[in-house]
């Protein structure tokens, strides 16, 4: 049994508080039952796995551990308040695995990607329960992968890792890149940039936005700066009724994605909208019956 | 200059932190210039506001407090440390008012509702950071309501306010009802009570909703009861790929909600899609050129 001051320990309070620590180590800590299991499930580097004496009350949580050993992964138990010095959470989790880096490089992402699938781009999106609700969504959605730029929280810290309630290994994830470098490799890729702005933009329901988008996120008090804007090829708003001035960054980001994943199920029905015609004139209109990608979008 | 022990600031504590002092007293606590500015704006019964002395230094929080005071509300200042001690979150909002609650009864909300507005019902969503994000959703989505059954957080509660954004003043909310209490008067208003499920409902884009849709959510882990499940009108699921398991409740709860707000807004266009038959059978298939209700949804 570990205790406070054990090496072992000592490290995994730094992996859950520092960034600094997380890049320089290429790991990071995945806390709880849930997470961990996707992890093991998805076949990620999990490093070790430690448990406290509370496993044994907690469901699942020694499965977890014992579904790890069997892995072969090292396993160790901590002292009784051990877990509470080291974990984030305000209810500490009784497991919890270090696991190596998941981030892919960009081109790798793009490169596998689905046909159909949206890429997510964050920039400057500051909080991590945020981005980890996004890295959620964006697998939910069907996207092809997350890309953090410039300012974002890191995807690694604890309460990323929390929000996107095992996510994170199922969708890729690139990290530490700029997002002018990405807006090159994406328009060189043929991708679509498309930014979600809170106003002025094209309604995003009526907007034809083609079969390789790539769905720009900015900050959650400044959005997107004007430079950036200015390089993207579209904007979108989610229009607002009542008194509401934005969503939250990680609700537009499920409302543009999973109309996304609409049209792609269903066919573009209902995507030129309000264009004045009546609704039966939608190219390629093709309704397929579920499930069933449709190749066939119109590009504008 | 209040003390940590005026019985104003002692009030103030309860109202933070006891659902039972809020609803004895008939008053919660808005935190912040975003939030406290709305209840302003929407002329809420603000009681009192209340500020620290760094609100010199917040933007718009001296403005917020004069706006208050012009309009007859009574302003004090607290002590250097007192609002620490008050505030619940980590980051201590330099202004805050005392609000008397700003819910109404279900059939004046429903005697309200604009045609077409959906209704958004919550069933033992537990999170009060959830509910209150649903409650910004509703109102971004031009939802007639949000109603909280049976064992939700409180909406007042001072996670749930913050959450809401300043929705909360703008959406007429209903509390402390019963479940079936409010289906049956939803069913006698002509309300569709549509459970949104994780899984095996019909999926949400391609089903038929009509144009009285009351939005049923369930617990963040247990969903919706099955006694409750059956005594409603359909489910409706979002189709998930990847290996995602759920959505959060409240980024479900915007997917389908605006899904609802774009085929009021821009026609069915879509909403028949999944039947097999060409994109252009709408019913009713008339596409409205933008912000211009549709009356005419089909109902089934």
């Amino acid at each position: 049994m570990l205790g406070p001051r054990h090496q072992r320990v000592q490290r995994l309070r730094r992996l859950v508080r520092q960034r600094t620590t997380r890049r320089s180590d290429g790991a990071f800590v995945a806390e709880g039952v849930k997470v961990l299991g996707a992890a093991l499930d998805a076949r990620a580097p999990v490093e070790a796995v430690y448990y406290s004496s509370e496993a044994a009350g907690a469901p699942g949580a020694l499965d977890v551990v014992e579904r790890a050993r069997e892995g072969g992964v090292r396993v160790f138990a901590l002292q009784r308040g051990v877990v509470e010095r080291v974990a984030d959470a305000v209810s500490p989790q009784p497991v919890l695995g270090v696991v190596g880096n998941v981030d892919r490089p960009l081109r790798e992402v793009l490169a596998r990607a689905p046909s159909g699938a949206p890429l997510v781009v964050c920039v400057d999106v500051r909080d991590p329960g945020n981005l980890g609700a996004i890295v959620r969504v964006a697998d939910a959605a069907g996207a092809c992968g997350v890309v953090c730029c410039d300012t974002c929280a890191d995807v690694f810290n604890p309460k990323a890792v929390r929000a996107s309630a095992g996510s994170l290994f199922h969708v890729p994830v690139v990290v530490d890149v700029g997002a002018a470098d990405v807006l090159r490799v994406l328009r060189d890729a043929g991708y679509r940039c498309v930014a979600a702005v809170a106003h002025g933009g094209e309604d995003y329901a009526a907007a034809e936005l083609g079969d390789r988008v790539a769905l720009v996120l900015g900050n959650e008090a400044h959005g997107l700066d004007d430079v950036l804007l200015a390089a993207l090829d579209a904007r979108v708003s989610i229009p607002m009724a009542g008194g509401a001035e934005s969503l939250n960054v990680a609700i537009a980001a499920a409302v543009v994605s999973f109309e996304l994943a609409r049209r792609h199920r269903l066919g573009p029905g209902g995507s030129d909208a309000g264009t004045g015609g009546p609704a039966g004139g939608a190219p390629g209109g093709v309704v397929r019956s579920g499930g069933e990608p449709s190749a066939d979008e119109p590009v504008r």
